[in-house]
């Protein structure tokens, strides 16, 4: 069932070892057929080299195993959240890339500081609030995506596909499994290029608005003119 | 037509993500033939992988294109207004490499801290100013050129082949598209060590004239006598 | 003797270049087999390129070689000392790995700054005390396990499976070899991304206890659900 | 003549871009036959992929070309100056090593804050002070050997085989032409480690004394117990 998703979502986790985004098992990234309701992702703590598509879980939105022989990834439940929230998105993808990371541990958002930013993300890439001890006591993963969802309630999540979840690390999304990481690639470089422009102007500003609103809506939107077509 | 030239413009591209200065597609090249003033770059949005020398697109210097199927860059205009502007360059180059980028976006120039830096620019490597809400609404490309062009207004730009455009990244230029690339290369190297030696020294200085003078000498113009021949 | 031991020695500490841990032959793993008593350990100076199974050199718990034509590694007193005291612990991993060096050089432990730290250690993973003139003339590499084992009279081994030798470098262990070097690349990510959240925010403080309890127990002990089955 | 020496220079020199310490041709190894006073140098300017064993330029101690038909390397007088001065070493390197050159240009000397230094350095790798307008302008390169030497004129050259140029780069030396690159690989972790540790901890001081003889006299000297035999 679902095989090409399956595949799409195989494909997708594999990247992010490519792109030296995770260390051993510590990344997910599903896709979503939203005519079923079904998501496609990565089973449990299987290493990237030996997975294929048949080891890909189907769960429904009740986060209910449909196929599969393995148990989905632990993070499931939050992948699950961000699907029902965010209607537009057909891909999610959890990392703990070193330079995002570094921000969602000090607790700090990253705010637009240039157009590599302005590009992907339409203004700061927020990071969500400390969670209470009974959200991380009970329902855990469920309560990370409430958190995030509650950190996107004046933000559209289509515009800022990317969040620093506080003392843990970046989720990101996209139209699809693939695009989901490519904000992840994206958000660290901007992660890292903001660390070190932070360094060296401990005043700096997040940019103009104009240049992010240029930027952005070159890339996004009804008159964007970058790429073909 | 000019096909020589393209095919030194595809593989000056083709140096960009082999030498780690750009993610995805972010970067371009371009190369000008003088006699014709057709300039040779490369299309938008195009991955690196799959670019062949007939997806290079030729432009004149009113930005129209004159041959190939595919949108050039769309950052040509500032690269046309460069070749307008520095009549001695034969290639431009631009990327958002990670060290040069955290300059852009702090909004500081590079001083010129050692012999590395010394070797290749002849003094400080400048950041633009901020663009107008007017430069950045309209023509916005062009204008980027135009800034970048008023940085250099008592620079010469053969004597400082880069540039850090604010809240952006580098542009740099050389004799043809492979120099460009090469000066792009160093930009990067030498941005990497001025944030540590800034970080060691927060009261670090320029290197001294006389020691600029003697490296950039040695390799550059009448008495240069680094290298063979 | 004990070929299966000293194979799964030697894979461990292939590992450690693979992984980017070491410069020349600047680490050493060893497993030990506890019916017998008897360390398998990477010989001293010996590159990583040229070890065959039979290079790896057999000590007991006085530290005497037991099997093997070279001399063991220097720092097999600090591993038979571990051994010694951590009763459960299968494997010792020592390298000198540039960001959790960064930490024991600043005499600095890592505090749990975030989820990748609590997956793997159950807080603050702490620094050794100086060790004094007479602790390093004589006997060092066994003193070296004793400042070790001093640091963790309040903590449980198997809880926060790495350390921080001051002035020197991290030691790392596990359930076996393989595992004691899984545990040194983690902790690199971790000391990599600790320094840079301090950077972000001098103010930072370790991530509450609830979050830390919650990542260590989902993928240790009883109630653990992390991974499969 | 002198052949072998030849293809050990050679083989220095390629490790310099195998190891990650040279962008384009910045680096030159050299090695010395002592019976002879002939040193066996990298040419000047040439690309090290197309580099051969022919190309290696043999000068003698007044820095005349003895044999070979391209010019050597700029940095020659340089590294003469150090084998006249210093009797013991046999191969010199210079690079410009991203993090060693950070510390060049901040004109600070690295002391040895831990273990990995100490195995290698012992004490302080010094950082020369800033050349004068005539030496700079006037026999620059014999002059950079002079500073260093200078600055070795309390130090044993061969207990602290690497030296920071201010505002430019470092060099290192060695037994051969191949310890001499070894020393400029270890140079570079140390230089790294050594940033990560100031900025974790300001008030950082150099390691103790007894530590320090500890690892330096394990590994050199008359009781020297490490590796094998």
């Amino acid at each position: 069932m679902l095989e090409q998703l399956k595949l799409e979502v195989l494909k997708a986790n594999l990247e992010l070892p490519r792109r030296g985004l995770v260390t051993y098992t510590w990344g997910n990234v599903s896709g979503i057929d939203r005519e079923s309701g079904l998501v496609a992702i990565k089973p449990s703590g299987v290493e990237y080299e030996a997975m294929t598509a048949e080891d890909i879980v189907l769960i429904n939105l009740d986060g209910k195993v449909v196929e599969g022989n393995l148990k989905p990834s632990s993070d499931a439940p939050t992948h699950v959240a961000l699907y029902k929230a965010f209607p537009h998105i057909g891909g999610v993808c959890h990392t703990h890339s070193r330079w995002a990371t570094a921000f969602a541990q000090a607790g700090r958002g990253i705010p637009a500081y240039g157009t590599t930013h302005a590009d992907y993300f339409y203004g700061e890439i927020p990071c969500t609030r400390e969670m209470t001890k009974a959200e991380i006591e009970s329902a855990y993963e469920e309560n990370t995506g409430a958190v995030i969802i509650e950190a996107f309630k004046d933000l559209k999540p289509d515009y800022v596909p990317a969040v620093l979840v506080k003392s843990h690390a970046p989720f990101t999304w996209g139209k699809d499994a693939a695009d989901s990481v490519h904000n992840s690639v994206v958000l660290e470089e901007v992660a890292m290029m903001a660390i070190q422009s932070r360094a060296l102007n401990p005043a700096i500003e997040a940019m103009p608005q104009v240049l992010l609103d240029k930027h952005f809506l070159r890339k996004h939107g009804a008159n964007a003119y970058y790429g073909q077509k």
